[in-house]
């Protein structure tokens, strides 16, 4: 049984991750940056070491010192986080060598739902629905041709390596589509010493809507409904709620079957998720990728079920069964998450480090904040500018806009800038309210720009 | 249609209140008293205007400024939260001659559940069980003697213009008996203006259980389940809970049915709870009051039925009917709340008043915090000296003591003393934790003496 647990990890979710583990009586070890000496995660935890200095590759994805932290610890367990080493291989097979344990899935899952069109194949042979395209790796500029043809224009050209909104290339034409997959072959073999390249039907108009799923060793695997993330922007995820407007009770029973299928496929163990393009005019969902870890919105899941999804990773990793079974998981009423950046939404959402002068998260019934800031932190400029989750949940999406209206006016965080106001303006946009968007929302709708 | 509300009250109960006027989209005027000038509820509601200065009595309680401000400023209602003037029949029909709504039941309900042998009757006659005791108001000593045999000592003596653990005396035999009754009819004489006593027998190990329920003008009734109070210092509740430990469904269906038929029994309408005497030993159960008014525990009912009981005043104090049915309330779970005072609990639990130099409120899934504290509030030593509910809800009364305890750990109040370290202790008190105990809880248990 884990008794002490390392947490890889720094902001909310190393806070999120030590609070799981105190109500489960595990002990916890931070890890910190020079720059994050300061920081919450530091001070809640039972023990905590700076691991390198402020660069993540010198101290977050500093895989040796983690693990030396780790070992003189005593700890038997590390929880990753996301980001970070979160979805890193071979980290999970170093923690596998040094006999402490990786809460996530194994190193063998984690490669095989990496690598962009092997996953693809596996999903293809798994049953689930995958965007039509091109049969793995693009062997020549013809063959790019002939499927481009057969599934017709415009196309999407992706580095099989790629990710993070690198490596793709969008092709409305043949000409396009020759130019762009030479483009593309160089950029990805010089970014990920790897140039394959692979085609898929580019659908324009999409909403982002994924499954959560848990998986035990004893082959349980459950799905615990939807979260939809079509609220982005540059790929950044900025609002994410469940259920998804957009998704019925037979549509959340296909999906959730094809997001077991998929785990199961990979014979993947823990929490998870399985990220769809959902095609609204054709009422069609499409795998796009798996993350092999716990995710940024995970919260509004729990608020709908119940369930506190970190206690089930710590579970599963202690190699028990699931604490309850599908039919027990029942969704009740309607959650939202809103990403608070340290960002100027009046200036294009440029970051806005610094001291947090005054800090009052707000409360009441039906609200959660997820954060680790306090009155007096420092921001450093050095990471992820996302300072706080708001999550509401309520009867209904009315009631749940609601309450994230009064707690977006409650929230105090003075002395830096932050993005309540372009939240604000989403509760209060008419096409969110509607429920009727995709993951273009904020091309279409100039919500800052509007009235400035 | 209500569309502006004066909110009679300050701290966490008038912030609770302003809260949900603003998801519903209503106005709210805030009052205060001289000292009370920076308090939060002040800050957040769309005015504020000061009633008067620091005693209760020339500003909270002061019936004529507060009706003013509601006319100046075009009030339609008042929400008199709990204590000040939330029981004060007067109050309810000054605003009925008014002409600005009262969110609460009716003066006469008020009137006729606040004089204590009245109420006691009128239960009696709706089938709701009350402790056995003297028809009404004793005449003379002869009588007492012949009800306190009938019913058996000890008997406790009771004034029936009585209220706050004043003008009540147990009687253990006859002796004290006769003496009490003198005692106590001069002692209500002198403090009420009304020296009529009566009988009840003393129940001594009991369990507070209270049911809360909600009533329309359309004639609907109905109850959401239990709180237990049963730990309490001095008659002043600290931790409540829903369910009770000591409840099953059979006892909630029935205690349940009994307080709708007490709430129908004087034409109520609104949010109101009734309270009961529970005898674990004899199973049985006996009306002890109804508070006419939303209580402060309301939270932990409102976590496990989803019911914001804010708004389903609002919208029935609006003439409409209850959003529910009976069968419609499902109970999700367990909660715990925990009032934290500016008490030392080391000192006898002395109250502490000050500046609140720095103040950060836990987090979290199943956290949730209702207080009008903030970094830099000075509290007033006046008033009431609790600053903050803290309230959690997990799958399990275990799951809830365990939030509990990570969120007391969590919690920063520093510059004055508060009550964590009595809730810390009482977290991990094993007769807490167990379940089974009465309101002598802390007369049985020197839970803060235990170590010091």
């Amino acid at each position: 049984m884990i008794q002490k647990v390392l947490v890889a990890n720094r902001g909310e979710i190393a806070v999120r991750v030590i609070r799981a583990c105190k109500e489960l009586g595990i002990e916890t070890v931070a890890i910190y940056s020079e720059p994050d000496r300061e920081s919450l995660h530091v001070q809640i935890a039972d023990e905590a070491y700076c691991v390198g200095p402020t660069l993540s590759k010198d101290s977050y994805l500093n895989k040796t010192n983690i693990m030396s932290v780790a070992k003189l610890t005593n700890c038997d367990a590390i929880h990753p986080g996301y980001g970070f080493l979160s979805e890193n291989a071979d980290f999970a097979e170093m923690c596998e060598e040094c006999n402490v344990t990786f809460i996530g899935p194994s190193a063998d899952s984690i490669s095989r739902m990496g690598t962009k069109d092997v996953a693809r194949e596996t999903m293809k042979e798994a049953g689930v629905p995958i965007v039509p395209g091109s049969e793995g790796i693009i062997e020549n500029i013809e063959e790019g041709k002939k499927t481009a043809q057969s599934i017709g224009y415009p196309v999407i050209i992706k580095a099989t390596a790629g990710g993070g909104g690198k490596g793709i290339r969008v092709a409305q034409d043949e000409e396009e589509l020759v130019q762009g997959i030479r483009l593309t072959q160089n950029e990805a073999e010089t970014a990920f010493g790897n140039p394959g390249v692979y085609l898929e039907k580019y659908i324009e108009d999409f909403r982002h809507v994924e499954i959560q799923i848990l998986a035990d060793k004893h082959g349980n695997t459950v799905h615990l409904g939807e979260r939809d993330c079509s609220v982005q922007r540059r790929l950044q995820k900025l609002i994410e709620e469940t259920p998804s407007p957009a998704v019925d009770e037979e549509l959340r029973q296909e999906m959730g079957d094809a997001a077991v299928r998929a785990a199961q496929a990979v014979d993947y163990v823990g929490a998870g998720t399985i990220e769809f393009i959902f095609d609204k005019k054709e009422s069609r969902f499409y795998f796009m990728e798996m993350n092999t870890r716990i995710q940024v919105e995970h919260p509004v899941t729990e608020m709908v079920t119940g369930v506190d999804l970190i206690k089930e990773q710590l579970n599963v990793a202690n190699g028990k069964a699931l604490t309850f079974y599908q039919e027990d998981i029942k969704f009740e009423g309607w959650s939202i998450e809103c990403r608070i950046n340290a960002e100027d939404p009046y200036k294009n959402f440029m970051p806005s480090a610094g001291k947090v002068e005054m800090y009052l998260p707000p409360g009441g019934f039906g609200v959660r904040v997820d954060s680790a800031a306090y009155t007096g932190w420092n921001i450093p400029p050095y990471y992820d500018s996302m300072i706080a989750k708001l999550i509401t949940h309520g009867r209904t999406r009315e009631e749940a806009i609601e309450r994230m209206n009064r707690a977006l006016d409650e929230f105090v965080i003075e002395g830096i800038h932050s993005t309540i106001p372009f939240h604000k303006r989403m509760m209060n946009h008419q096409v969110f309210i509607d429920g009727d968007f995709n993951t273009k929302f904020l091309d279409d709708h100039k919500v800052m720009e509007d009235d400035n």
